[in-house]
Formats: structure tokens, sequence, C-alpha cells
């Protein structure tokens, strides 16, 4: 051994396995076991004591991604955490979860942190309105925060007009579009336009009821009394802009007596299944939620960030889940 | 201005703040915005370069703590998920989340990482053998892996216990045990345990069927069958190890024209509420999952980690979900 401080090379040399190997093992990226083993013992011979900020100053790189999420408690974003964390993995990058509830404060401290270099970048799905510029590598889901920061989200518009094509199809002959959620504008506002646009292509009449969180959840029930005609609902088809809300809406009209597909039609949006992977909850438009998470990963690590789209929106599909006649 | 480098101190001086305010706003911790954005600026106007890998070469410490997960897909799992960064966030730490999906390999990393000084602990809960010494920090969840090794677990014992007595209390006269799970030791196993132990104390008559991931489910049905007698089931109470065994079992007993809860009363374990906070699937024995995240990052976190203790149960209750008589 030479007297000096052993380097990598040295390792990789005493270990008989190439550079690249010896960096990954330091790195803590996936490596064959048996790899791992002689890099390790290498080092241990040669005295080698790997330094992570050390390493830090000189790559730049901390192969950590901030991802930005409400919460998992819901099962839409336990999927997508899911899917976020192991296509991060698959490229060798690792997730530090954020679950702000929507906190301003917890989604401006995680911008922070991009900032000061301890991640790569963010992945967001935010509703509060962040600082950003095109500097920062930030990708966001389902919200589009600027020119420069690439959205992902489902094709939200596409999957409200599909809904209401289906409903219709199906024999519906008067509809309604229902809706809770943030007040903030997001992509998925769409799921009631391209809905109402379908509506009108097909001259089918429709009403449509929109409330935003906090707002008194009983307008609905008001909505379905104003509706119900001679102990009948007036509405064959309702469009509910979450399975969530189609799941609660479906607690709603079994108090009334409608039964649900025979007297009204109901389709979601989301695609949640029950247990995160058994049935599903309702007859639903299916967020591709996989497709999702990779492609906000592929656009954060891309190599050259400057072409990035505005707006990828991904293809959805419909799926009966008994709250239909097929 | 001094012709040196600025110091934290003369930040803190430029910004009028305490030096702990300025360490804070560096370290990404959160403090108040208007505090921020003074240090922001004083850093600013004296060109003070914030460098986090030259700060963690200083403090040893990196406000990282990796979390193993088998994945968050699943509801037990995801709220864990979501407890867990959420007290990480109030001891101002951070989450790494792993989704390993039993995956030896990636559990491995993810100790090695620890290793590797690019976290300051574990918390896992993990299905495979690990090498962990007491040096490392990490506490399991649901899994006892060495003395030194501090355990979180519901008191999944007395759990069993308590569903026992509920079935008997509610009248039921001749028990079942349904367990699906991994074949890994793990703590929850004692659920069946402590449920079988209850019915040997009141004198009830039991059956028990245990499976491991894999085998063939159609055994429950089997066992079904077998207890069928002039279309009736022979069985009155059945315990099952999960709620979400306990909604297959539903749906099993459904074809099988057994009606839940008037022919037979059903009690899970979990507390598995629909969408992650709706209704609940079924009568069961609840989880303190909030509970049981703050006690892994109270044990992870403690100054002193020499007199953790090997295992800590905390307690459940038990909540009727429509599947039983209350």
């Amino acid at each position: 051994m030479k007297g000096t401080t052993p380097t990598m090379k040295d390792v990789a040399q005493e270990a008989g396995v190439a550079l690249g190997t010896v960096s990954k093992v330091f790195n803590g990226l996936p490596v064959g076991e048996r790899y791992r083993v002689k890099v390790e013992e290498a080092a241990k011979r040669l005295g080698y004591q790997v330094n992570q900020y050390a390493r830090g100053l000189r790559s730049g790189k901390t192969y950590n991604v901030a991802v930005i999420l409400p919460g998992v408690d819901h099962p839409f974003f336990a999927a997508l955490a899911q899917h976020l964390c192991a296509a991060l993995m698959r490229r060798e990058h690792r997730m530090l979860l954020y679950v702000t509830a929507s906190n301003p404060d917890a989604e401006r401290e995680c911008v922070g942190m991009v900032r000061q270099n301890k991640v790569d970048g963010v992945i967001g799905l935010t509703y509060n309105p962040l600082e950003l510029d095109g500097e920062l590598p930030f990708v966001s889901i389902d919200r589009c925060l600027g020119p420069d920061i690439p959205c992902v989200a489902a094709d939200n518009y596409g999957g409200g007009r599909m809904a209401a094509e289906k409903l219709i199809e199906l024999g519906c002959t008067r509809l309604a579009f229902l809706r809770t959620g943030s007040a903030s504008p997001s992509e998925t506002d769409k799921r009631g336009d391209g809905f109402e646009m379908a509506c009108r292509a097909h001259n089918i009449p429709y009403d449509a009821l929109r409330l935003n969180d906090g707002e008194d959840f009983r307008r609905f029930r008001a909505f379905f009394q104003e509706h119900m005609a001679a102990g009948r609902l007036d509405i064959d088809g309702i469009f509910c802009s979450t399975d969530l809300l189609a799941w609660r809406v479906r607690g709603m009209l079994a108090k009334l007596g409608v039964r649900v597909p025979e007297d009204v039609q109901l389709i979601g949006f989301d695609g949640i299944r029950r247990f995160g992977a058994e049935e599903l909850y309702c007859s639903t438009i299916v967020q591709p939620t996989q497709k999702l998470a990779e492609t906000a990963v592929d656009l954060l690590l891309a190599k050259d960030r400057s072409n990035a789209p505005a707006l990828v929106c991904l293809p959805v599909s419909y799926a009966p889940g008994g709250t239909t006649r097929e």
C-alpha cells in the first residue's frame, strides 16, 4: 500500500471491480450483493473512509427527490406515492416524501430545500401558489403552475367526455355532474368541462352542482330532493368528479330509496380499488396512476429540461364497477 | 462588510435575528415566513453561500430518517406512512420513504445507507433478516429483530383475546380463527394466540386455519364447505387476522348463502376505513396507527437509546362495523 490516503480508484483496484461499481456502492445505489461485499471488504482493508458529504461537494447531486403530496391516506395519493417511489428507485433516486395536508408553509419549505441543494428536484401535487422559476427542477402533478413548470395530469377533459358518452350509450337521457374539491384551479376542473361539452354535443339535458371543500355537503342532498318527482329521480345518469364523491352520493341515494344502477347510473373518477387492490368502488374513469408517476419522474430527471412540455395529458379508461348497467 | 467570507453569525447580525434562526433557515427547517425572508435577504446581501454538504460535515446529522415499508398501496401502511411523516416533521426531520415490496435487496440497501451516514436512522417494517447491530439507529415495527433493536407493535395478543371475548359476549358458541400473511415470524402472529387462549379460558370450541401468502386461497372456501351442515354453517363467530381477509371471507360467505351478521358474526383486525377515512369495512380490532408511528419516532430520535425497551405493545380497541350484532 502507498503511504497516502486511499482513493476510490485504489478501492476499485483492490476489489478487482470497475470504478463505477465502487461509486455505486459508496453512493448506496443498488449493485449485485457479491460486488457490494467485494468493494466493502476492499475499502475496509485499505482503511478507505466513505464520506457522503465530501462526495456531495464533488458531484453536486444528492440522488434525493422531494415528493409533495397533500396526504397518503387517500388511496389515489397512496398509489401515486407508491409508483413515484418505484419509478425513482428504478432511476437510482430516493424519495423524500412530504405530506403537507395542503399546508402552504410545508409546501414552501420543500421548495426551500431544493434551493439549498438538499434534493435534486421536486415532484409536487400542491394547492398553494409557490414561488417557482424555470431554474428550479420542479414537475407538477394535476396543476399548471406556469409555462416553465411541466405539469403531468390525466386527460381529465377526455375523461369527463368519456363519462357522458358512456352514460348516454347506456341509455341515460337526463344527466347530472357533481363535484367536490379544492377551490384552487386545477387540471381536474376539466372533468366537468368535458362532461358538459359532451352533453351539449349530444343534445342531452344536464344539471351540475359544484362544491368546494368546506362547503355544506347537504346541498347535494337538497339537489336530489329537488330532482325527486312522484317518488322517482328525474335524473338517470350521474357523473361524480371523484370515486369518493360517488361513494357518498350512493349512500345518499340509498337513503332516498333510489336504486343504483336500476334507477340511476353512476360513474366516478379515479379508479380507486378497495384495500388498494381489490374491487372497484363504482363504475369509473380510471387514472393512469403508474404512467403519471413515471412521466413525472422522466420529466424531472431528463438531462435536457429546456424542451419540457408545459402540460402532458395521459389517456384514461372506463371500467365498469357495478354502478352502471355495464 | 469585512473582506472575508461571511459566516452564519454575520448573517444573523445583518438580519437582526438569533443565530439559531439562521441555522434553521439554512437547514430547511420550519421558521416563520417573516424570519425566513429576513435571513434569506441578509444572506443574499452578504453573498453568503449555503452549503449543505459542508454543514453536514460539521454536524454529522442529516435530519433524514429512512422509512422502510412493504408498500403504501395497502391502507394500513399508507396510514402508517402518513403518521410517520407527520411525527418526523414535528421533530424537524424528513422522511426518505423506501417502498420495498418486501424485497430483501431493497431492505438491505436501506441499511447500507444508514451505515454510510446518509440518514440518521431507519424505521422499518421488514420481512427479511437484516444484518443489524446495536450501533445502528433502527426501530422495527411489528417484528422483533433482536434484543438491541426496539420493536413497536400493537398489542396483537390482547387484540386477539379481545376479539374472542367480544364474539362470546355477543352470543357466539362456536368460533373460528382465519389467518393469511407472511411466513416470516412477526408480532402479528400473536393475534391468533390471544384468540385461542381466550377460547380455551372460556371453554368455547374453536377451529383455526392459518395460510401463508402464496398458499391456495381456496382452502378457506373448503374450510367453510366442511363446516356446512344442512345448509347452515356450524360456526357462529369468526375472527380474521386482518380486515382485508374479513372482507374476502365475507364475499365467500355471501356466495354460500351465509348471512353476516345474522348467521355468523365476523371481526377483523386493523381498523381500515374506506377511502382511508370513511366507514369501517367490518367490525374490527383497531390498531393505534398514529401512536405506533409517534412511538417509533420517539424511540429512534431519543438522545439516549441505550435503555430502549426491546418491545413496546400499544393498546388496541374494538369498533363495531356492521359484521357483528353490535
